[in-house]
Formats: C-alpha cells, sequence, structure tokens
C-alpha cells in the first residue's frame, strides 16, 4: 500500500512547474468551484475536534476531517504550539494535510499543511472579496496585521482586483519592516504605506478592501474602532477562529452583510459569535449561488468571516495532490501495511523469512498442534 | 523537520529483534504500568470521533486521539470499510498511527495501526484476564469468532495463563479451518477443538476464558446463549465496538463484575450500553487500583467490555516507536517543512534557488517597490 509524499521541495516543484501566480488562479478556481457544488447531502464537515494541554507547556492538537461525494476524504492535523518561535525556533502552527481514498479508507498522500492552509486562506478571501467588492474600487487595501498570512491575502486579492496602494499596520514593527520583502514578488506597481496605530482610522477610512489577520488574545479584539469607511468597503476577517477571539467591532458587524466561511463554527469561533445566527446574511457557498446578495454586498458595507474551512484544506489538499499526481511528482512510501493473510495479524513477519524462519522471527521453536 | 516512519519490515524487525513472545509481555508490562497511571488530571481522551458515508460504499473514517502528560500524544486513525476484502482484496480496516511530541506539535513517527491494534487487543484481555481469572484454573479459553483477533487473543492469554485447551467456534468454517495454523506458533502443547454451533452450550460450560471476538450486525447479538458455565468464568468481549453492536447475553452481564476499559465509551458502544452506567463495577485502570476487586473477580463470574482504548493505541504506539529509536530501525521521512521564514509562506520555494531564481520560481519578473 503505497502512499504519496510530498516534501518542501516536491510542493516547491509543483507551484514552480506554473508559477505563484497561476498556482493562486488555479486555486481560486478550485475554491470556487468546490464551494459552488457544496451540498450538504454529500458533502461531511464535523466541526474540528481536538485536544487542549497545559503542559509541557500550552498546546493544542486539532483534526479537520471533510469528506465529500468524490471519493476522498482529508484530515488536517493542525498542532498550535505559542512557544514554539522562543523555545524551539519552529513556527507556532504546523500541520500536516492527509488524503484518504473513501472507497478502501487508504492513505494516497500525506504532505504538510503550511503552503496549503496559508494559500487557501488567501484564495477564499479573494474568492469572498471578488463577489462582495465592486470591480470598479481604487483598488486600495488595508492589512491589520503583518504576518505569514497576510502575505497570501495579498497576493490572493492582486490576482482578482488591481492594487495600488497597501496600508499595513501590525503592532510588531519588524514584521511591517519584513513585509515589503515578502510581497517584493508581486508583480503590479503597487505602493505600500506603513500606518502607525494612532493613523489606524485612515487606514480603514481609505480601504476598498480591508483585511484583519492578526493574533489578537481573545477577550481583547476588536483591532480596529469603528469610524468612516467607504460606503462599500469590504473586509476580510481572517484571525478570528477561537472562542473569545474577535477583530471587528460589533457596530461595523451589526451593518455590514456577513458572510461566514461555515456558519456553525463561525458561531462558535468567529466573529459571528458576537451576533445572534438570525444576523448572518449566508455562508459562502450560499453567496455563490446567489447573484442578488452579491449585487447587495457590492453596494454596501460587507464581512467575510473566515475561521479556516475543512472543506477549504480538502480543496486545496486534493488539488495538490491531484498536481504531483499529473506531473509525477513525490515520493512513495509504505506506511499502511497489508498483512499477506488478512486473519492472522501477525502473518507479515513471515514476508522476509521462510517457512522456518517465520518460527524463528517469533523467537520459538513452533510445535505442530493436531 | 523529519518524521520517523516505520514500514511492514520495521515493524517486523522490531518484533523480530526479541521474539514474539517477549514483545507481547513486553507490550502487556506497558499497559500495565500505562493504566496502572492513568490519571485523569494528566490522560486526555476524547472520545473518538469520525465520518461514516453510504457513498461510495459504506464506509467510516475515525480519529482516536489520546494524550498524556508524558509529552507525547497519538493519533490512530482508522477506516472501516467492509466491502474492502471482496472488492479490493484489502482488509476491512486499515489504520495509522500517529505520535507528536507535545512540546511542539512535531509529528516525531508514523506507522501502520494494524500489528499494534490488534496485539494491543490481545493484550489488555490478558491484563483483565490476569486480573479477574484465578492463576488456579484448568486453563480452558472459548473462543468465538476466528479472525485476526482471535489470534492476538490466544497468544497473550498463552502469556499469563498455561492454557491446555482452546474450544473454537466461528460462523465461517474457512476461519475454524485455518485457525489452527495461524497460532500454529505458540510453543505450549495445547488442544484445538472446533466446535459446532449447536454445541455452543458446551463450549460456554467449559471455558475458564470465554473471548468473544466477533462482527456481529448490531442488533442481532449476543453470540451466545446464557447457559451452565463455570462459577468464575472469565468473559473477554472484543467485538462490540458500535451502537447497537453486543456479543454477550444481557443475563450473564446481570450478575457479572462488569469491568470496562473505557467506561463512556462502553456505555455508547460497548456491552454496557445493555446497562445502566451504576451496573458499572468499575474500569480497568480502578481495578489494577482495588486488589479486593481483582479477589471478587476471581471469585464469581466477570466480563472485560473491551471497546478498544485510545490511550492503550497510545501505550502499544509509544512503545513500538520507543524500540525503534532504541534499536535505530526506521526511515527518516520530512512531512512536516518549516518555512525559512515563519512570516512567509512562500519563503520555501527559494531554498533551491538563488534570489534571481526565486523569481523564476514564482513565475513573474519581480519589481523593485519602495
Amino acid at each position: 500500500m503505497k502512499t504519496r509524499l510530498l516534501t518542501a521541495k516536491d510542493l516547491e516543484a509543483i507551484v514552480s512547474s506554473r508559477g505563484v501566480n497561476r498556482f493562486m488562479d488555479e486555486l481560486i478556481c478550485e475554491l470556487r468551484d468546490g464551494f459552488s457544488r457544496l451540498d450538504a447531502a454529500t458533502v461531511n464537515i464535523p466541526v474540528r475536534t481536538g485536544i487542549q494541554y497545559r503542559n509541557p507547556g500550552i498546546g493544542l492538537l486539532e483534526w479537520m476531517p471533510a469528506m465529500t461525494g468524490e471519493n476522498k476524504a482529508s484530515l488536517k492535523i493542525v498542532g498550535y504550539h505559542p512557544s514554539n518561535p522562543s523555545q524551539y525556533k519552529l513556527p507556532t502552527i504546523l500541520s500536516t494535510i492527509c488524503i484518504f481514498d473513501t472507497h478502501t479508507g487508504h492513505l494516497t498522500g500525506i504532505f504538510d499543511g503550511t503552503l496549503a492552509t496559508a494559500a487557501r486562506t488567501g484564495a477564499m478571501s479573494a474568492l469572498a472579496t471578488d463577489l462582495l467588492c465592486p470591480e470598479a474600487c481604487e483598488g486600495i487595501v488595508g492589512l491589520i496585521g503583518c504576518g505569514a498570512q497576510s502575505v497570501t491575502q495579498l497576493h490572493a486579492l492582486s490576482r482578482i482586483r488591481t492594487i495600488t496602494k497597501v496600508l499595513v499596520f501590525d503592532t510588531d514593527p519588524s514584521a511591517v519592516d519584513s513585509f515589503r520583502d515578502r510581497v517584493s514578488f508581486l508583480p503590479c506597481s503597487l505602493e505600500i504605506k506603513s500606518i502607525e496605530k494612532s493613523q489606524l482610522g485612515e487606514l480603514v477610512q481609505n480601504a476598498d478592501i480591508l483585511c484583519t489577520c492578526t493574533s489578537e488574545t481573545p477577550g481583547c479584539g476588536p483591532v480596529f474602532s469603528d469610524g468612516p469607511h467607504k460606503p462599500n468597503l469590504h473586509i476580510n476577517a481572517v484571525g478570528s477562529d477561537f472562542p473569545g477571539k474577535t477583530e471587528v467591532p460589533l457596530s461595523v458587524l451589526k451593518r455590514s452583510l456577513l458572510v461566514p466561511d461555515f456558519r456553525q463554527q463561525a458561531l462558535a469561533e468567529g466573529e459571528c459569535q458576537q451576533l445572534p445566527p438570525e444576523a448572518i446574511a449566508c455562508d459562502l457557498h450560499e453567496l455563490l449561488a446567489s447573484p442578488s446578495r452579491q449585487r447587495e454586498g457590492k453596494s454596501r458595507l460587507s464581512v467575510f468571516d473566515s475561521t479556516g474551512h475543512a472543506y477549504a484544506d480538502y480543496l486545496a489538499g486534493a488539488y495538490l495532490l491531484a498536481s504531483a499526481e499529473r506531473l509525477e511528482i513525490g515520493s512513495f512510501v509504505e506506511i499502511e501495511c497489508v498483512p499477506p493473510d488478512p486473519r492472522n495479524p501477525y502473518s507479515f513477519l513471515s514476508q522476509t523469512y521462510s517457512a522456518s524462519g517465520y518460527s524463528r522471527a517469533l523467537g520459538i521453536v513452533a510445535t505442530s498442534i493436531t
């Protein structure tokens, strides 16, 4: 039983084969198509579950499963360990994506989830923005939070709108300083302007598209104050993914067209926690099916509440694995073993032994019993 | 970030290094020690969750996590696809065990779960039997169900009691026919007698230890009738692991000392579903701490309700991985990738490219933006 393993180099080869722009374009397409055909009858996405602990340090391991009627299921395993950067020089979040064949349960592919997660989070924002932000906007993006997510947010947005200017803010000046370098690959000649905390109102006031992608402490939001803004501002609220963690002021949410990625999860962990369920306009997949909602969203304030959808992981993971298969990228590893005799869990022990060697492997002298 | 991968050959090398008997002895020890120190304050074992589906066929994927205060967590991914043997010549159950370091969330090891599951299920029955069956019994084992689990049940029991005779029954004669060969490695000169369905009463009547390890259809149990039996018969009920699936008659359970592996799970999926919670004597880890309960169990009818404990998977998985580390067995694979710049999810793209190549990899002409 072979499982396709994609290493960092393999993922790089997949992205390089088409360039990062076409990669992002294709991913946005995959998400658009996938969410358009999202059907409760065939797609099975349990709410994510996990284990939280305080020993040896604060940590969380969680599993995000998704299954569709397309003969595949995915499981993203996510570790969240905030002391990783300082104590172990590792990212706070480590994740692994497993893809299964639902005919048999076979693990067909396994690979790191960092790229897929960052790219799909950007692509989801781009998809929502394309549906809710007027095409004829000035192309000014406000970014509150300049960490890893901000790179793919801006990149994905640049694929669906012509971005002219980016106003960036982060509580950590080093994140702002390095932002310019991190997005230097973007081909558009865009202006990047860093904003002081005292000027956040200006950032909000000028933006056509605002992305909040912070790691605000639960209970300490919002990350900006309500104030003047363009009448059809579109906000992608990317950071809230935990009970009590919110980024957008309640008053802003109240007068916006509010669209979560996954209603049930957003009510528990997203911006939607701040509001009763009836304040939600529709889920993203419902928005895709409703041109009138899209028109409405483009003519007023709108918020995409992005909590991180396991189905987006599924689509991004399946896209990467299918690309690897087409390009013949990756290596095969034997994780699952099939015993030669399914009724004998020890039978694999005889695979490299002769009949007598089998007994040797078992460490005993076999006695014929009749 | 390296993950130790153990293939079938690697698992074989671990077992061969000590022989299958010492392997089983050590596993029983690990489970005894592990369950003795099971402490709700440090061990975190969420009830297993999963996805069930009917398309493309009947299937189930489930995740069994376990975390302890020992800086490790495990996740067993289990696929249950009943049409695998007939349609795909694969086992009904495929499973993979992942071991994580809870300092960082790093995936330290990954390997097949078939051997660990079968071995720990046998070892758990042996542990319960050792605590609940008199030492001075006649050593007669009754096995109802002769599939894969029966091999490790009998093997594990043979490590804690001198087994003289095995009475075996299966609804499928081919399973009975091959059973003798499958346990021919057992060193004891034991007599194996196959039993017709009409003689099941005789099997129950003569057994000191009865193991039910069937795949009885939910709602169709029990798999034997109440009737005469030895006064201190011990039953390991191994097969029930699903709502409605039971193997032991209610009247037998009612007059037994009933010990589940995991109370919460047993009440939902095990023999314990047939009874109110107050009918449960204690969990296995509580039995380990209670010599008086053990004495009581040895002097009366007792039932170990084995639904499959994620903590047993954790202990078996951690034991296999630790053995591999000590013996330097296995290979290292790069599943997780750490981007050189944690704030830039695309930074791994530059790993094998020069600065200009980086842009080539991105498929664009970089423009310096200031």
